[in-house]
């Protein structure tokens, strides 16, 4: 693996220029065409919301064609895509999404949480399956118009959202396997609670070997759809033993990963008496979490660095259950968008559990920390660099 | 690795009970609602044909549903998928195809090949993702049903056919990631010549190890749009430096896999005086392909016992070469549905090429027999076991 892994740094993918800067029509938020619904839709009460199931009024919609580059943004009433069946995006798995949370702030503003990242990643995403780039401010600004426009959908609270799914799809219509010529970002967006039914309460993982998420020169760090459909199936059989969700290893060492829908986290004790922050490092298995690159940034600073370790580095499953044997594990939890920071309790691993300490009841004490340093940022209560943006 | 597949071996995938047997409505062929087209599409002259650029006046569609099962299948006027945004097929990668081909023999019938491995195939890659199980000589009823009312568009002629495209997507509504409650069957059909442009003349390959296709305990081995997608920037890497598919490797050793749209053969003369055919076993990282299987049927029934070696064994990248080097490889091929049987003619590894001998002129003597064999079964000059299916 490590061979391979040299082979894989020395020999990067190498992508073709960045189309839009190829003197085609660059996606353009100053175009941008509303179409008001004239039957906007009730409100859900706010315990009625289930994740991604209620969405707004309006949509965004922005077509790319190889010959033109990109339309005008169209803000327009939610409603159906209507498509081809030949069209790629159903049989050669052409579509990419990213997921970003809208929150209200005490003063009525709508503030997204360092969305540049998420438009990175959207391009990146895009580049490796050869879907087109674009400026990621101009969609930003596109969907600061639509959340200033579906703004009442917004729910107020800690805990609750307005989650906004930006996607791109592939909308070439033929069956050879080939080059994109046509694309579709469209934008909707849900309001939403805790992501877990359980709230912010610990979750149990199934470390998993016998299925493989990601691999290196493979997509497990790109936010595409091929990344999901594959991990439902250990997600059920995990389910049916009565876990949540999937730690996913990699390798004969049994590396741990990430959860598939959340990075993680854990936190040892030392025997030098410092505690370690950790987490797996960017190698291309993992999806870079903005979350996940949040909580290491407010660690890094925020954490006393005499008391505190934070790292990034390769560990195994079977080193979490020799320190927790050893009493060495503090605490554990996840790390995404959608769940923000979920707390872990326990581990399956062949057949038995590691139990990971809940030390503030619900969860651990940096856990309890890191999560409510996030909130304050994104609810608009602290500011810290750019990481909060009003929509307007 | 070994120790990876030592336990993906001792720990398979367990797949929930198959859903037809659930009580639920099953596929029912015999249910089959028809809806002929009222405006026609004028049928293209053989040499305009593009392979899945045009289609026929009719579709099949086919839902189900987690509390219903089956609907009835439905014929009707080829058209536009209408699709809610937040359907899961454009977010989670929820889609699958098979791919297979009818032809027209010389009393006119119908003949598609194998559909009965096709039919298993859709029905693992549901499994692999969650979508639901059905009869599949039920489906080819209704396939066949569509083949007769147009059988018009199916061209005549060797290296022509009707190429059809089954395809399953989930269809739930909600950003949840989970196990789809909807799903669609669908099933359309372009009329085809050669895949190739270059028709029956040798193709150039480019082995691949800074980008991999597939891993153990992932779903390399099943037909599914997560498969497609992420190898097209490698794809374009290899065009742009004359080749026009990949030859994915893998692991350090480089062990010959795939082709992405065929599998790979390989002739070596061995120093015993006696040839060997040699393809990748299955180990889980190459699509299990039905023409494959074609060929190494074919080959062990057809092939003098004294004089060949049918192997289905790992070799990589470096054994070719070598055996290249003295003079030993002989030929190469590519075997998979869209193309049928390609020969390879050079294969580009480390900036070098290593030159494959076409004897026979187009291919090696070996690929041309193989290509006929299979030809004459396609198109019902010869009656082989029970591989051609005539549509009624």
């Amino acid at each position: 693996m490590k061979s391979l892994q040299r082979i894989l740094a020395s020999r990067p993918l190498r992508y073709p220029q960045v189309r839009y800067l190829s003197g085609l029509a660059r996606l353009d938020a100053s175009k941008t065409i509303i179409e008001k619904t004239t039957s906007p839709i009730a409100k859900l009460p706010k315990d009625q919301l289930v994740f991604g199931q209620s969405f707004t009024d309006h949509m965004v919609e922005i077509e790319w064609d190889a010959k033109k580059g990109w339309a005008a943004p169209r803000i327009s009433p939610y409603k159906n895509l209507s498509l081809d069946p030949a069209t790629i995006v159903f049989h050669y798995g052409f579509e990419l999404f990213e997921g970003l949370k809208a929150y209200k702030d005490s003063n009525g503003n709508i503030r997204t949480f360092r969305s540049d990242k998420n438009m990175l990643r959207m391009n990146q995403s895009a580049e490796r399956i050869a879907l087109p780039n674009f400026d990621g401010e101009e969609l930003m600004k596109v969907i600061d118009k639509f959340l200033v426009l579906d703004q009442a959908f917004v729910p107020e609270g800690a805990g609750y959202s307005l989650y906004l799914r930006p996607t791109m799809i592939g909308t070439s219509v033929g069956l050879g396997v080939g080059t994109p010529d046509k694309a579709l970002i469209f934008v909707i967006a849900s309001p939403v609670g805790p992501y877990y039914s359980t709230g912010f309460k610990p979750v149990a993982l199934e470390a998993t070997d016998y299925a493989v998420r990601a691999w290196p020169g493979g997509v497990g760090n790109k936010k595409l759809g091929a990344n999901y459909a594959p991990c439902i199936q250990p997600q059920t059989q995990a389910a049916s033993r009565g876990y949540q969700q999937n730690l996913w290893l990699f390798g004969e060492e049994g590396y741990i990963t990430e959860v598939g829908t959340m990075n993680a986290f854990f936190v040892f004790q030392n025997e030098d008496g410092k505690k370690e922050l950790a987490t797996a490092p960017l190698d291309g298995t993992i999806l870079e979490g903005v979350t996940r690159d949040s909580v290491l940034q407010l660690a890094r600073e925020r954490l006393p660095a005499d008391e505190w370790i934070i790292s990034e580095r390769k560990f195994t499953i079977g080193e979490v259950k020799e320190r927790a044997a050893k009493g060495q594990l503090v605490e554990a939890f996840g790390a995404g968008t959608a769940a923000v920071v979920s707390p872990i309790d326990r581990i399956g691993w062949k057949g038995e559990d590691i139990a990971v300490p809940v030390a503030a009841g619900n969860s651990g004490e940096l856990t309890a920390q890191v999560a409510e340093w996030i909130r304050q940022i994104q609810y608009g209560e602290t500011s810290y660099k750019d990481w909060s943006r009003v929509a307007k």
